[in-house]
């Protein structure tokens, strides 16, 4: 059996522990023996007392270690923990695998999706990044990965990073005109309930159709009168330029095909 | 009992003709008796062939005449109706009522959704914002739009204006991210398949959580490390451009609240 070790205790760890708990093979494969956490009460909920610590050196021994924690702690808290040798990876989209402390061999387990506190997801479907530094180790976590998710992928620092590139605009920014959306929509008295079928639709297009495919509106039509018309509504110069800039990325788009 | 008789053959047109096609009081209630196509061909999939007609003059008479044409040609064609002091609306987000022909009375009949081409949309969740110049027309859109959708809603053409520049950040340029996304994947060799489920759950948070509250990402936590990582990492100029501006915007709005 696999014994698990989890880190951490916001978001993406919350969402992780209960993801091993329910996994199928939960304690005949695969088991997640231990949480640590400095406050006892965010993940009591998940998993049973006795598997939650707050001392580092309170440790059990393992054969993975998955620091689910902030960005920016990830290296001190490699640093601190009393082992060698054991394979200990981080979560982050963004952390290169070598801020990782040397004293033990280093890997990413990356789940690529956004999570909101107390929305459940359905991990099976989340895309699973995965980076180790041997092949050992990269069995290990995969067998781990595909206890919990069906989309597990080999992806390096590098390629790493572009995702989560990627991930910035396909997620925050998206999620930023949405809000430019409801802006709009309450500086003219419309509910932005109208627009939330539109919003699940393009979402729902991009599984069938590529972005090119799937690309409509009047940038795309160079329709001048309808974008001129667009641009002098809108009075908030905020929203004016971001219309700008995305109208005259759209229309460079069209004239590279 | 209603006549509806519809104008067009084009996406939304072959949507609309599906739609009062399968409503459930089609043929009790309210009745689309027929509809104009120049090609026949292409809308002879959805209704009989003695429904059709290519010929403006031999438009039957009905409560309600629906023009769903591209926005160009409204006008015109409201123009060379045979026929007086009728019903007359267009399903166009961006025109306004008053582009439609003084000889009849006029309408918007808008559905708010983009429509792609074989690809069916249940029609009952599609928001469609009426507009009418008097009371009694109201009621009639009111009682055919409810036909077909459980989403209706009066809007005059200045909201109908906000709604359609709104829609144009939330769809068009929504799709316009996924596509850049897509870009800085495959320039690095990542499958762009695994942004997927990362796009269903931004759209999916907007349906329970506010833009504000949804808001995630380095830009909303100014964590200016990573901004400057990711502008070194996008060679691509107008990527570049397109973080900075969508970056800057985030910021803004935090020193708001």
């Amino acid at each position: 059996m696999i014994k698990v070790v989890l880190i951490g205790s916001g978001n993406v760890a919350q969402h992780l522990i209960a993801a091993f708990q329910n996994a199928p093979n939960s304690g005949t494969e695969i088991e997640l023996i231990q949480v640590y956490s400095r406050q006892t009460a965010s993940v009591s909920h998940l998993i049973n007392l006795e598997q939650i610590t707050n001392n580092l050196d309170a440790l059990a021994e393992a054969d993975l270690y998955i620091i689910a924690i902030s960005d920016d702690a990830i290296e001190a808290i490699s640093s601190l923990l009393p082992f060698k040798n054991r394979l200990v990876v981080h979560t982050s989209g963004s952390v290169p695998l070598n801020v990782l402390n040397e004293d033990n061999r280093k890997g990413v387990f990356y789940p690529l999706q956004t999570f909101t506190k107390n929305k459940p997801v359905d991990f099976k479907i989340i895309p699973i990044c995965l980076e180790s530094e041997n092949a050992t180790d990269y069995q290990l976590l995969d067998k781990v990965a595909k206890s919990i998710s069906e989309k597990v992928f080999a992806i390096n620092s590098e390629q790493r990073k572009a995702l989560h590139v990627a991930a910035v605009f396909v997620n925050n920014f998206t999620n930023h005109l949405y809000q430019i959306g409801q802006e709009i929509c309450q500086e003219n008295q419309v509910p932005f309930e109208i627009l939330k079928p539109l919003i699940a639709e393009t979402a729902n297009k991009i599984m069938v159709l590529s972005p090119e495919e799937a690309q409509t509106g009047p940038a795309k039509r160079n329709d001048t009168a309808t974008i001129e018309a667009h641009e002098a509504f809108l009075a908030n110069e905020n929203h004016h330029e971001i219309y700008k800039t995305l109208t005259q990325s759209i229309q460079e788009n069209g004239k590279k095909l």
